[in-house]
C-alpha cells in the first residue's frame, strides 16, 4: 500500500500537540492490531487529543496532507478494524474521557467518546439507572458506536443505534457536526446519527455521544437450564420471545463452552447446550415470567432449571459468562483467539449453530460457540496455534463456511463485531448493489479516503 | 421553478405503462397537495406501477430525461411532502399493495409499500401478533417510513426506524437495492435502511419493506385521568417513566382538545388536561402497573381517574382520539386544519405546552394540542378559516415561535410529521453544520435532483 504521511504532518501536529504525539516503536504497535487475528500494521504516529477542537485541528492538517487518520478507542475490535494499513496518524481517544452530563429527567447521559462501559457503570451507581449496552470488554463508546456494538442485554434493550441520542463528530473535511437532538425522536432530516454508529471510523471521529438510560429494575433474577440439545435451547428461547415475555438476557452456550467455563472460573454446570437467562422488572411480573419460562422450558425438556438468585451467584455467573473467551483460549496452551460472529434470523438458528458444530468437528478446530441467541446471533471463539500456519487456515476456511451458511440462511456476516478488514469479502455477497450506494456515500464524505481507509467497504 | 417535463417522458412512459399513466386534471389535482395547508401543485402525469421492476424502469426514463419523481403513498402528510415544486411524474403506489410474507417464527411481515396500516392489521387478525406504528390515519408502509412515522405506540415501541428491518429501494440512477437483513441485528456496513427511513423520497422509492411484528399483549385496559394542571399530568407521565413502568401509550390532550372530543364524538370528560393511557401485558402485569399509576396520579393531584376496561369502551376511547384531528376542525365551521409538531427533553414538555398555550391565547387562534407525551412529543391542531389571510399569517407566526421555543429547549422542529417544504427553514437552525453533510448525501446519490426536489433540505 501507498504510503501517505510526511515529516510535516509530524511537525504540524507537534505544534499543536507537544508531548501528546508520539511516533514510539511500542505505542505504534500497540496501536497497531486491537483483538483481531491479523498481523500488527502500526500507524506512523499516534496523537492524544483533549477536546473536539483539537481533533478537528488533527483532521485539518492530515486533510492537507491527504494523510490517513485511524481512530482508537480501545482497542478491543476483534476484526482487523484498527490496523493502519495505509500508515497515518492513530487517533487515541483515551484522553476524552469526562463525562459531560447525567440527566435522569430525561434519561441520558453526555459523554466523550473515550469514555469506557466500565466508567459509566460507576458514575451511574446508586442512580437507579443503567446503560444497557456492553461488549464483554471494557470498551470505549466512540468505539462501541462505530462498530455498533451489542452485546448481552440487546434483546431487551436494542444495539447501540437504538440507545444513541446525538453525536458530535469531526468530518474529514475537519467540520465539527452535532447529530439527532436530545428529544426521544425526530422527523427532521436524514438520518446522520446512524448513519455513523456503525460506520467504524470510515466517515469521521465521534468525539461526544449522548445516550439513553434506562431505569435499573426493582428485581433481578438469573438462570442456568441445560438441554439435551440446541435445537431444544433454542426453541425455549423462540417460544419465550413469541410469546412477549421480555428477559433481559438470554446467552446460548454450546457443551464445549460450557466445559472451558467450568474449567476456568472453577463452575461445575453441565456439559450441555445450555442457556443463562437473566429476568429484571418487579417482584411480581418476575415471578410470574419465571413461571411461564420454567413451563416452556420442561415442554422443551430441560435437564435442569437452576436459579442464580443472590447478587453474588448472579455476579458470578455473569462474570463467568464475560470470561468466556479467555476461557476458551485457556483450553489450549499458548492458543490464539480468533473471533467470529454472525447473527441470523432466529428461526434458522438452531440448524445454523448445529450444522457449524459438526462443521468444527470435520474440521477438527477447537471453537466452542456463544450467542446472544435470543437476537439470533452466535459467535465462534476460535481458538489456534498460532504457529500452525495449515490450522490458521482450515480455521479461515471454517469462518468462511460459518458465514456462507449464514447468508445462505437469511442473515449477516456479523451481528455485532463489525466487518474492519477481516469480513470485507463478505461485503459483497451480503449487500449486492446496496454496496455501490455505501461507496457513493463514503466517496462523497471522504473524497481523498483519509478515514480509516481499508475498512468496511471493499 | 423551472419545469423539467416533456411529452417524450409521457410517451415512454405510455408505452411502459399502457393505461396506468394518466395527465388527467382530477387526477394530478388529487395528488397535488395531501393533507398539508399550502396550494394544491399537482405533477404533470401520475403512474400507477405494479412492482419494483416497473418503478426502476420509470426511474430510468425519468433519469434520462432529469424528469422530478414525486413518490406517493396514501398522500396524508402534512408538510406539503407531496407538492410537484417542480412538476415531474408522480409515483403513485397504492397498486403495489400484497402482502408477501407474514412470518410468525421470526416475528416479521414482509409488504409492498403501497400496503396500508388498516390491510396489515386485518392480516395479522387473530394471528397473535400485530404492528405497533400507526398514525391517525389510514398511511401506507412505505410513506410512513418514508416521513419516518410513529404514532400513539411509539413510547413503548419505538418509531419507523425502529421497526423496520429491511428494505428495497429503486435509487435515481434505478438500480434496484435491498438493506439490511432479516437478522434481528448487523454489524454490517453502513445503515442504509435507516438513511432512507425518513428520507420522504428524497433519496430514493421504496418499493418493498419487511417489518417487525410485536405479540400481542395476554390482557389490554385503557385509563382516561384528567389533571388540574399540563405540569401535573406530564409530571405523572415523567414519573412514571421513571420507574421502567412500560405503558403501551400515553396521549396529553389539553382543555380545548377534551371539548372537542366531547362534542365530535358525543362524550362527557372533563374538559381538563388529560391523558388516555393503555397498558398491555398479562393480567398479573397489568394489576400491578395500574396500581402504580394510579398512585403517581394520586400523588399529582389527578381529579379523576376512570377505567375503560371492557374491549367496547376501550375502542371508543381511541376511536375518539384517533378523531382528534377531525374533531378539532368540527369546533369551527368551514375551519382547514394546519396540522403541526415538535418534540423536546421530558423534562422541558410542561414548559413547552404551558408556554405555547398562553402563546395561543394571546394570538387568538383555535389550536387544540395533543401529544404523544411519553416522547416528549405534541401537535398543534391549528384550525383556521382558509379566506382570512390575516388569521392564516397569525397562524403561521404562532407556529414559527412554537418550533423556536423546541428548538430552544433541545428539541426538534418536527417529532414525526417531518419536513416536507413546510418545515424546510428549520433545518439549518436545528442542525448547522450537519445540513452540509445531509446535502452531501443527497448530491452523491441524486445529483441530478430528481427525486422530490424541493422537499427536506433547503
Ligand atoms: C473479549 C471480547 C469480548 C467482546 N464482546 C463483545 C460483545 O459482546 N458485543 C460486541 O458488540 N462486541 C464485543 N467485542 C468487540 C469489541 O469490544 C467491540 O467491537 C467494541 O465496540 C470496540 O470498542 P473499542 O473502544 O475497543 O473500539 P476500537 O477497537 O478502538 O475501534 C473500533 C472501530 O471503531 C473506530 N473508532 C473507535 N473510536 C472511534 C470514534 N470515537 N470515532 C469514530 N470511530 C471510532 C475505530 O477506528 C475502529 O474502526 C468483544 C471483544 C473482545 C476482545
Ligand atoms: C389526521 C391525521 C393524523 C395523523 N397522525 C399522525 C401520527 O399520529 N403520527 C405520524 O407520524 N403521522 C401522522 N400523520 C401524518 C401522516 O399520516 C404520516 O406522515 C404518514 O407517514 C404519511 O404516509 P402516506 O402513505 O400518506 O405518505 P404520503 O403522504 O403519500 O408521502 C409522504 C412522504 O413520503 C414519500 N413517500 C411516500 N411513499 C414513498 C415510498 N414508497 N418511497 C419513498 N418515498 C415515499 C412522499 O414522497 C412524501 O415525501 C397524520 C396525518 C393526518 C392527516
Amino acid at each position: 500500500m501507498e504510503k501517505r504521511f510526511n515529516q510535516s504532518v509530524f511537525e504540524e501536529l507537534k505544534s499543536l500537540l507537544q508531548d501528546r504525539v508520539t511516533s514510539e516503536t511500542n505505542i505504534r504497535n500497540e496501536h497497531g492490531v486491537g483483538y483481531s487475528y491479523h498481523a500488527c500494521t502500526p500507524p506512523d504516529c499516534v496523537v492524544f487529543p483533549k477536546n473536539t477542537q483539537e481533533i478537528a485541528e488533527i483532521v485539518k492538517i492530515c486533510a492537507n496532507h491527504k494523510t490517513p487518520i485511524i481512530p482508537f478507542g480501545a482497542g478491543t475490535s476483534v476484526e482487523g478494524h484498527v490496523l493502519a494499513l495505509e500508515g497515518g496518524v492513530c487517533v487515541d481517544l483515551s484522553k476524552m474521557n469526562h463525562i459531560i452530563e447525567i440527566n435522569t429527567d430525561d434519561m441520558y447521559v453526555t459523554v466523550e467518546s473515550g469514555v469506557t462501559r466500565n466508567q459509566i457503570d460507576e458514575a451511574l451507581e446508586g442512580s437507579g439507572f443503567f446503560f444497557p449496552i456492553g461488549p464483554g470488554v471494557n470498551a470505549t463508546l466512540g468505539g462501541m458506536a462505530s462498530t455498533r456494538a451489542s452485546g448481552t442485554n440487546a434483546v431487551r434493550y436494542g444495539t447501540m443505534k437504538d440507545n444513541v441520542l446525538t453525536l458530535t463528530a469531526v468530518l474529514p473535511n475537519g467540520d465539527v457536526i452535532h447529530t439527532g437532538s436530545k428529544a426521544k425522536k425526530s422527523s427532521a432530516g436524514y438520518d446522520l446519527t446512524r448513519l455513523l454508529v456503525g460506520a467504524e471510523g470510515t466517515l469521521g471521529i465521534i468525539t461526544e455521544l449522548t445516550l439513553k438510560l434506562h431505569s435499573y429494575p426493582e428485581a433481578i433474577f438469573a438462570a442456568v437450564c441445560s438441554f439435551p440439545s440446541v435445537e431444544l435451547a433454542v426453541n425455549t428461547v423462540i417460544k419465550t420471545i413469541q410469546k412477549g415475555i421480555q428477559m433481559a438476557k438470554i446467552e446460548l452456550l454450546d457443551d464445549q463452552m460450557m466445559r472451558a467455563i467450568n474449567l476456568y472460573s472453577a463452575l461445575n454446570y453441565a456439559e450441555k447446550p445450555t442457556l443463562f437467562l437473566e429476568f429484571g422488572g418487579s417482584k411480581v411480573e418476575l415471578e410470574e415470567q419465571i413461571r411461564k419460562v420454567e413451563e416452556i422450558a420442561h415442554e422443551h425438556k430441560v435437564i435442569e432449571f437452576l436459579w442464580e438468585k443472590g447478587e453474588e451467584n448472579r455476579k458470578k455467573l455473569w462474570r463467568a459468562r464475560t470470561d468466556a473467551a479467555p476461557a476458551a483460549v485457556a483450553l489450549r496452551e499458548g492458543g490464539k483467539l480468533m473471533s467470529t460472529d454472525v447473527c441470523v434470523p432466529i428461526s434458522k438458528l438452531a440448524k445454523c449453530i448445529v450444522d457449524t458444530q459438526v462443521d468444527i468437528a470435520e474440521t477438527n478446530i477447537l471453537a466452542p460457540i456463544l450467542g446472544h441467541v435470543g437476537d439470533g446471533n452466535f459467535h465462534l471463539t476460535i481458538v489456534v496455534d498460532p504457529n500452525d500456519a495449515n490450522e490458521i487456515e482450515r480455521a479461515k476456511a471454517l469462518n468462511e463456511r460459518l458465514v456462507k451458511r449464514a447468508l445462505d440462511f437469511g442473515g449477516t456476516c456479523t451481528g455485532e463485531h463489525g466487518i474492519g478488514i477481516g469480513k470485507l469479502h463478505f461485503m459483497q455477497p451480503e449487500h449486492g448493489d446496496a454496496l455501490n450506494m455505501m461507496r457513493t456515500i463514503k466517496r462523497a464524505i471522504d473524497p481523498d479516503n483519509i478515514m480509516n481507509p481499508g475498512k468496511l467497504l471493499p
